[in-house]
């Protein structure tokens, strides 16, 4: 059964082991990672069905992605591009406290993902279809295929969920903001930092962010405030979190955890207070170890955060 | 010379590089470890001589922790077993925070000790005996082991140390407590964390608490209280000492250390402030490395905590 | 569709990364493997359909049992035991010519098959059964599974497939024979090395041998012969290959490989002589990486033997 | 002083280390490698003057391959593309015997090599010049910058030297061998496996083939032969030589090793008999290491290959 | 083009992968560190020509030396010793707060640095020699090159910069402060810690000890106070920083970054308060990343501290 | 009980782990190695009692040295030197089959071995004493110290064994010779290599030249061959062993496994072929892993040869 569907790039992912330059990182790990296929996963652990759609090349990076997202319980729906590669991700950590990511994804196989690849059926058997605004930026078949599905969504009743995930090197602050501002009203759930809502709303503060936010539709608003916690916005009422206090190892990943945290817990019915909860404890999962899925909690995880202050294990 | 000798499971350690779900750690380091060698290594670096009694496999594993325990210069008295394989333990770390640690131990060599494994001459010849609450746990007779040599010990007027060290994988809190119970009376030393005192006494508060503790018979009750430090009750005196401060790298091993450097100084006829320093001193070195006795401290290191501020070494 | 479905132990896997006796080997790998499992993955990536039945314990081991094989495109219908661990290899090179193996896998979750676990439904609906003598080793219960599983399989008209896969650690040749002898006559294909054939039969050379193994009843008896190739004996008919000059990276698994090239291509209904060089070609990719199944052939890789010689990729 | 320049695509290499389906590779080693710029190492390791010109991009990738040639002694003439990312190459081993490399070079800065990146009293100071045909398939201005470097050093009386090097996943065998055709009447030194040689002209046997190249017009034909060594046609006379015997680490970059030999014992006047020896001593160092270059010998390693075959050394 | 020339010895650093004792530390990287190089480095990385004077051995450590430094755009005049060999510096971490270094450098090339190697129309044509108080503790003839050096660079009006970096390895307090009171007048410019400080001069808290520093003759006093910061003198006026906050990954070479930025922004003619920042700024990159001089910044880097506390890179 | 003593030096030792010149090894491990260490090692696991006599630094390399051989059942008997460091070695492969080793030894603890840190006692307890043309060459002490054991054995009747292991970086085959021919007369075994035969002697082939060793003295006389195996001349009469055919993984300690093999049959009175064919086993095991010592064999590996050919563990 699937309940939520999503779908966007997903790359091969090589991660430095050595903090500092990348030029001196020496040793690399082989790994994967996407916005839209982290929230899959996140949402398939926390017991929710969850489908990936994208393209792949076809070549060994594809079947690593093809492999891991189906071992992780994602359904995968993936095309193979025979024209072009897998994309690629490089990360790395400049310094301990920077995270230095570059990509090889222009002309990739993920970067072609248009209409044509979306099942209908597919995406009108879900009850929520999750995107992110990287996909926008990708292409213009790309952002065509964000449309389509929204609107395909849309007429089936399906909710629609967004997360901003605004992307610098793919375009700029200017694009990206009217392309949301013009999504916006479609969108059901919206998941934004605070310098990502700014981006097609103004407003002082995150609960008046949250608000100008909600303006253009959508019912849920979440935005994520980093060290000061989570706001949301729900049917005109004001819920806040405070985040959890955990060692970070990676930092990348936090953002779609959330997202994934949430959109299982609503899919779940579980309670707004909790729901929220949830969210920021999945987010706090995520930066906890190397990768940026592999950490994402599952239910029986999520006891787990309130005992990590005593540094015991069973 | 042996100052003190003990017995208990050493088993190999696969230990995880990368701290995440250990499914998705790749890459493990292979060394040993178990509460009672780790003992008897730190007692030996302090300067006492130190002997271990325990079984192993007739295989690699045993063959790894007899030439690593007597290249710590412990002397060894190792059965081999050709029934069954040394045990393993595997340790990894879900997040920063916590420790996982799984173990491969039933019906292992280690798991076989039994009275007759103990030379008598070597139990009598020592000045302590040291024994923690795992043993009794593997078997019956591990526990029968146990209770034989409290027995030989007493009767020699060699005195008995025990480290609680309660594993709750192993045993349930009733059925450890209704052992530790029956045990006290025939202990001088106690070593317990908050957590593993109540398993057999109440008591508000660590001062309390050992004093019911002491109630069973021991004459030094030690009650480690991790970043809060230490209490020890000695002949009815409290004292009290303030944990170091140091990074934490692996948390693993830290008690053993305590126990280890109470020991020794209590073997070399410290004072009982400086033997409680000493042995918050060997805890927290024992924290600032990989491995759960590797970073035990020597006489020469103890020195070096001090210095640690600075973050510089000669 | 399943074609073929498989059932046995599979086991979390370390491998030491350098050669030499294995208490200095320090660094370790963590895969999985199992003789069946293998199969299946083998099976599946020759283009047929395989489902591998199992039992894993309630650990991260199992976790990652479950998301390779299921990643692999294997179907996986795997008890969780809650009682007991999922089984571990520790593999290791004494030299460069000697693999060494050990298991830690008594009263494991996967020793602990047993006729229950396995679906009806599932064995009848499948084109072929196939599983190995090392399932009969490990427990009653499991040994029942398998007669239990051929049982079905024959009632329903499914083909039985065995590889005898004798390991020495579990069952004395004796009983290896005896157990051998006694399920021969209910099984289609055959699958030994010359050692393995002699533990149920005699006969001078392995064409004789391959007489005297139809003689209990398969229709088609394959013989193992290393270096020499392979021989099949089908519906009486005498069928030699030679063996693929490869450089050997691991050992281990190439029986496993054998077994999948010929049951997928025999699945495939492909002609004797093609099937058999399947079979062959299977078994010299197996060898050629590190890992027991990670470098089992798909279709596209078979026609890279050819080009072996050159040293020379795209 | 500048005897050799050369220009072409220099990338960033992530390089396995293990041998299987690059998808199971999990570690992987950051280098550079470009077959040009291996040319100019090897030519420099061998006392000559040497400069290479190259595109790379704005990123680390760039920074690292600058670095790398200049500390190799190679005076890098880089272009920093401040639209277009260094490319990549990644490289691993489906089998011991057959390497896997994957390029990410499409619009990659390399790629975008124009004549006005080459600095025109660079190339006419020089006295031979070393090309590629991997440039001209490229892009269509890699390919003009070819043209006009050849037209410039023959103008100024500059040897032209060029290896075929041909990339079938960059064009194929007729667009290769139009080109190649075209160009040969223009170059005074050509390298060639009989497979390459093939691409644009006929005849049995190696040294019929020379011939039929040499035809062209290039004064010394080199064909390589691999395990049969090589074959010199130069003015009219044949030498040939047999190839040393060494175990081979990593087959990639021998091509390049042997011309940098060639033409820096050209450049240093060397008998022709001497000068193929070193070619075909500098190709067998060059498989003897990991990496594309890094193996490449100085002067005083070539006496060691002698010396091999007792495995042992100072 | 020469801004800052510096000569002293750089050593092949292995550096320890794992925290604790050394002789448990199994895995190693190789790279390179030497104080004056780091300097050299540092200062060419803001955009300053440096170049480096030193010995070396006729070994692959002295290669590797050469070619690093080269790579990283530092002049190289390296004298290569066939006497002696490249020293050798190890370093480990006792536990994550205490760096363990140890050298073995008796007798190697670089301690064996004389008058002769430096040749004098470099040290003339530069507008800074920089010297540590290193040198004169290796050997007699690198002390005379230290004093011959200051006399040449005196003589020919460049200004001379000194970073005492105290060894206690090498010579006692008394003896490395006899002689900075010797060479202490004719500095311009002066690196110390407060404890450094005190090996010449007395003075409460570090403005008196800087005012004592001073009367010596330097124009220019940088005292290093950790985590207090620094402060400057210069011509009679003080200035403070504060540190920057980051996360330490190593914390070796902070003070060869420090004065690679001052130097560096000397040179462009900053004002000083910007010059102090960018020492400071350049100092706590130094120990953001493994290695002591890898983080190093660049100009473009220099914002980068600013975003630090985000945690977030583009 | 010490069948054997032996003294020498023994050093830290960093293997690279990648093939290739040094400087690009990157990654190392440590561990430890001196020859007559090795032959203890060996010695002790063929089951005779070995003892080691050696100086190490007050360092973390002299701990590792003793633990490491203590552990491996190594009686040892070492000086802790507080004036030198433990000496170093640095093991690389330029290529496949050429080793690079290189020294960090002059002034080190263990050169500065001298007749005082010889216990006499021990001497005359041993059965053999056993002593290699290293150690004369690494200090006036250090040959004095080889003479005064020499002395003290043949005094007190303990046999006198000699490897001549003859080191190139050390002494001149002159100065090897001339000391070579003047000990040999005290010398009852005496192991060579044939080039290092012909430093003290001639003679066409090995026969002859084991005939004129003999004649210097030893009553056995041992002539290693390399691939052709290995000469034995005892009591006049001449014995040839093939040697075992084994992949080759690191070539070092060979020669002294070949020693150790000799050494514990003859110790354990093995008739003279046996006593051979021991030794060529062992020098065979001796390379069939990384590491100068770790894959020396027990009694029980030596079985293990025969069946290595057929590349199968149990």
């Amino acid at each position: 059964m699937t309940d939520l569907v999503t779908f966007g790039e997903t790359m091969a992912l090589f991660a430095a082991r050595r903090t500092g330059p990348l030029r001196f990182a020496r040793d690399f790990d082989l790994g994967l990672g996407g916005a839209e296929s982290n929230v899959a996963i996140g949402v398939a652990r926390l017991g929710a069905g969850a489908a990936w759609i994208g393209r792949v090349g076809a070549d060994e990076f594809g079947d690593l992605i093809r492999a891991t997202l189906a071992g992780e319980g994602v359904e995968v729906h993936a095309v193979t591009d025979h024209e072009a590669p897998t994309g690629l991700m490089i990360k790395g950590r400049r310094t301990a406290d920077l995270v230095d990511v570059r990509y090889y994804r222009r002309d990739s196989a993920g970067s072609r993902l248009s209409p044509a690849d979306l099942d209908p059926a597919l995406l009108r058997s879900a009850r929520v279809l999750h995107v992110s605004a990287i996909t926008p930026a990708l292409s213009p078949s790309a952002r065509a295929a964000v449309r389509h599905a929204v609107s395909e969504a849309r007429a089936a009743g399906v909710a629609v969920s967004l997360d901003v995930n605004y992307r610098a090197a793919l375009w700029s602050p200017d694009d990206a903001g009217a392309w949301l501002r013009e999504i916006a009203g479609e969108v059901d759930v919206l998941f934004a930092t605070e310098a990502e809502g700014r981006l097609l709303a103004d407003g002082d503060g995150p609960e008046e962010l949250a608000k100008a936010l909600a303006a253009f539709g959508p019912r849920h608003v979440l935005v994520k405030m980093g060290a000061r916690g989570a706001l949301e916005l729900s049917d005109g009422r004001v819920l806040r979190a405070e985040p959890y206090r955990v060692t970070e190892v990676d930092p990348v990943g936090a953002g779609d955890a959330f997202a994934a945290g949430w959109l299982a817990d609503w899919l779940a019915g579980a309670e707004p207070e909790l729901r929220l909860r949830t969210a920021c404890a999945a987010g706090a999962f995520a930066v906890t170890s190397q990768g940026d899925w592999e950490s994402l909690p599952r239910r029986s995880d999520l006891a787990l955060l309130g005992g990590a202050a005593d540094g015991v294990s069973r």
